[in-house]
């Protein structure tokens, strides 16, 4: 609640902000989507003012820490909704305990209002890109072979950390894509190590999670497959973990030519990704330059039950986040023994809501907001997101500005001094948001979400109203509208928000699609899937055969 | 988590229990529900054993306290859901802020599984008698003229408190009904300010409420009325606020004769209950006895808009919670300057969940758990409640052991020295949950709740299981349960639950019923409505003629 700038006078200040020629900051501007250019029409000069202000302290807590930004370690838990972790009250209700995220969200802001994508591979692209996912073709990289993924010409994070310097490395899920450039190490990482699919292979794709009753008609031993033609329906030979360097070849780790995966092999591979996490973590600071760790957990998917539960709840999402708060007080500790706490940002976040389709055993529920992964609902793009920067973000403070997913990339980039290596020649969605970290809630940039699924808008967020696009043909004025406050779950569409709102939400939409008509869509990656792996065991290499027989 | 109650065991216990003579605790003992004789057989000895130690320490407390108990301060709302106050990230899902209450909540216990009944009146019954307020006839008291009420045969906390040697008032909200033997002078208070209906008729029957969209049909306004036959059909000329001393007549505030009730004199009587709340707490703060001073605010119940909201949520509730929140805030000071804070046991909840009839523009929703007031669902009869006792609960702790609303009547009894005056010749619901206020979650003494909509019994808790109770005729086996961590909004009743949990509930039902058989449901009092009120408007006179004119 400190600084809130100043927000009266906006007809006088955009009247200033048109009329004057543009200010430093906005020459090489970063092109950003229509709407922000409206807001900076409104806010632009205020904004530069409290720019100058930001980089004098940016750089005097870099003079204060020997010429070096901070690191960052970014720890982005998988399907976990809002109010599921970091919670003491909401802790209670599921009956699981986070409290190591807990003391974690108390040492830094949270960010009440995180928006995501609504899924994992889209979320991930947008933090990675600073764009919605669909401008590189992006949507949801499926399970099996697909021969897609994050595409080469893509400006990564960790391409333009590395540009300032960093040291880079990842660990755990990358989802991603199956295709050579997409891997993490052909994407801006030093080192990497990473599933090339998903949990669905991970931790459904195998016996126990059928005998479990969660993964039906999969595994062979379900049924007695007399009649079974093609074999690769039911999806066979995937590669599971590798790890590689920059530029160099994937080497798929754990796994023999004819072995079966199964639920130990997956919990096996939470566990070394764990283990990983903090070896890299103390690799890492010891070195002279900054650095950039992200730490994608596989868990707490899984769908198996542990032999004993940890948690009260006990369901098999529901306790694997408790583990997974266990281990992440692992890592924090980890991180406080190296010495660098105090210069490492550290960001905990989830991708996107809950797997809803497992509510009721999984342990996990819809708890506030309604839907889960793949929607557009709040429930679906709306999760727990916590930042630390000791003596800099203040500590358990709390900022209910709105924030999208893509803002890490732009605002990490300015604190990294990284700003400049941002590209000029397409939408960035991204907004520079260090001026909520540093000066608190109310000096956020954005009031405004556009939320797709896949390639289709499916609502606009703006403020704490929020329209739903209505179906094809169907006229504007029919379009619900919620108030988020008044109603979380998006279950009363007044009529008294949707007449006077419906036309402000029309320009937003008219804004944001001048801007894509000016920078069109690219399209995703394409390739031979499995390419640049140097020990390809022959029933995946069998696989990307017969999955390239039919590619034209 | 301190000093959980050894639960290994229990076979061995449960025999010596059933073997033993009873213990001196159990002689002349309090006649409770089939349930908790179940649990007592199975901990029974450790409870004797833990009560030696928790008198000592009472003992002691109030030797150290000049000999007196410690005072009670009960602040009861009105209508607002579990989550809606008390909590920063929940302030923030609304958009209010209640940082008095959250604040309160943090010096103290949260109780986080505090079951009320699901309306208010028998909310209000389960605390003042310590009993399912269907064991004394009473079920959601009306709205108009009922000639029905709190009967005088049931005996109330501050009756046994009085007998303890406590001052007792009561301010704001009562809906025990509008005889003369339910007025709560006439029920154990030595003072009482408090309206003979609710809200209504005090925040609805309005002019104003009409206009704002939000009572229909009512208000004589709004139609011509020119075929209207039956005046009493839109009830008319109801007592609103009165005064009165214990045993005395009854004294209608504020309204003079033929005047017409609206939305500024409704909020001037809320406005004069928080005043009066602070001078009743100066007044018994001042005295040499112990005082007993309950609070029931008429808000956040109103329904039209202010001229200027407060909250960023604005709705006609959400903004008066936000009020409320800073009016708690000044009782609190109050407290705070009369030296006794540290002698006072606070506490802070609600009766039921929200109107779930305004959602959407109430600005209150419901949150977490599914339904509202009137309803057995978790949303019914879930709420926030924070317990304060400087120096003898621990700040800031937390409990998520089971508390009927019920419980308050015994503990209050236990720490104020008054078990004795507990009636033994009926079945008292409330467990003395005194332990868990001393020692800490784990030292909860129920773990069960039967809850009941009206005189119907719809559903059963025990643990984290809910079964829902059939619909008459349904077999047993066809009864939705459901694991409320995992599906707190009890939407999926897997039958995993019920073929093993059906039978157990069935069995805690007979034991209900076993208690009921033996101690029947009473009648509630009847009497001619408005006896006792010195200045009865001549409106009144007439209205409760024409009520009396039918019956028999």
């Amino acid at each position: 609640m400190t600084n809130v700038v100043q927000r009266t006078g906006i007809a006088a200040c955009l009247l200033a902000a048109l009329s004057t020629t543009q200010s430093a900051a906005q020459q090489d501007a970063i092109v950003h989507d229509g709407e922000f250019a409206f807001l900076r029409a409104q806010f632009g000069e205020q904004w530069d003012a409290q720019d100058v202000e930001i980089d004098a302290r940016l750089a005097e807590l870099r003079e204060a820490n020997g010429g070096k930004p901070p690191n960052f370690l970014y720890i982005l838990i998988d399907d976990i909704s809002f109010g599921q972790m970091g919670e003491r009250k909401l802790n209670y209700v599921m009956g699981i305990e986070t409290p190591n995220i807990n003391d974690f969200a108390s040492e830094g802001m949270s960010l009440m209002r995180m928006y995501t994508e609504p899924s994992c591979t889209p979320t991930r692209t947008a933090m990675l890109t600073g764009r919605h996912p669909i401008r590189a073709g992006v949507e949801e990289v499926k399970v099996a072979l697909v021969g897609e993924g994050l595409p080469a010409s893509e400006v990564t994070l960790p391409e333009i950390l590395k540009q300032a310097g960093y040291n880079t490395s990842h660990v755990g899920k990358w989802h991603q894509g199956d295709i050579e450039e997409a891997y993490p190490h052909n994407q801006g990482f030093d080192w990497a190590a990473f599933p090339l699919h998903q949990q669905v292979q991970l931790s459904l794709m195998t016996r126990e999670a059928m005998q479990a009753n969660n993964m039906l008609g999969y595994h062979a031993s379900g049924q007695n497959n007399a009649l079974l033609l093609d074999e690769r329906f039911k999806p066979y030979g995937l590669v599971t973990g590798v790890e590689a360097e920059a530029g160099g070849q994937a080497r798929e780790v754990d796994m023999a030519a004819g072995e079966e995966w199964t639920q130990a092999k997956y919990e096996e591979m939470n566990e070394r990704y764990q283990t990983q996490a903090i070896e890299q973590l103390e690799r890492v600071a010891a070195l002279d330059e900054p650095f950039f760790l992200q730490y994608w957990p596989l868990y707490p998917l899984n769908f198996v039950y542990p032999d004993q539960a940890l948690s009260r709840n006990g369901g098999f999402h529901a306790d694997k986040l408790q583990l997974l708060d266990g281990w992440i007080g692992e890592v924090l500790d980890a991180l406080e023994k190296t010495g660098e706490a105090d210069n490492t940002i550290v960001m905990i976040m989830a991708d996107n809501g809950l797997m809803y389709h497992y509510e009721g055993t999984s342990g996990l529920n819809q708890l506030i907001y309604r839907g889960g992964k793949t929607q557009h609902l709040e429930g679906g793009v709306r999760t727990d997101a916590f930042i630390r920067w000791p003596g800099v973000i203040e500590a358990d403070s709390a900022a209910g500005d709105i924030f999208h997913v893509s803002d890490i990339y732009t605002t990490m980039a300015r604190i990294a001094g990284a700003t400049d290596y941002i590209p000029r020649d397409r939408v960035i969605d991204g907004i520079d948001q260090t001026a909520l970290l540093l000066e608190g809630e109310g000096n956020g940039r954005r009031d405004y979400v556009y939320v797709y699924e896949g390639p289709v808008l499916r609502s606009v967020v703006k403020q704490e109203f929020k329209m739903h696009l209505p179906a094809p043909g169907a006229p504007g004025a029919a379009a619900p509208t919620y108030n988020i406050y008044r109603d979380p779950r998006e279950l009363h569409p007044l009529v008294g928000y949707s007449l006077w709102a419906g036309a402000s939400f029309q320009d937003m939409i008219k804004r944001h699609q001048k801007m894509i008509a000016k920078y069109p869509n690219s399209e995703i990656g394409k390739d031979v899937p499995y390419g640049g792996i140097e020990n390809l065991r022959p029933e995946s290499e069998k696989a990307r055969q017969v999955f390239m027989s039919w590619q034209e």
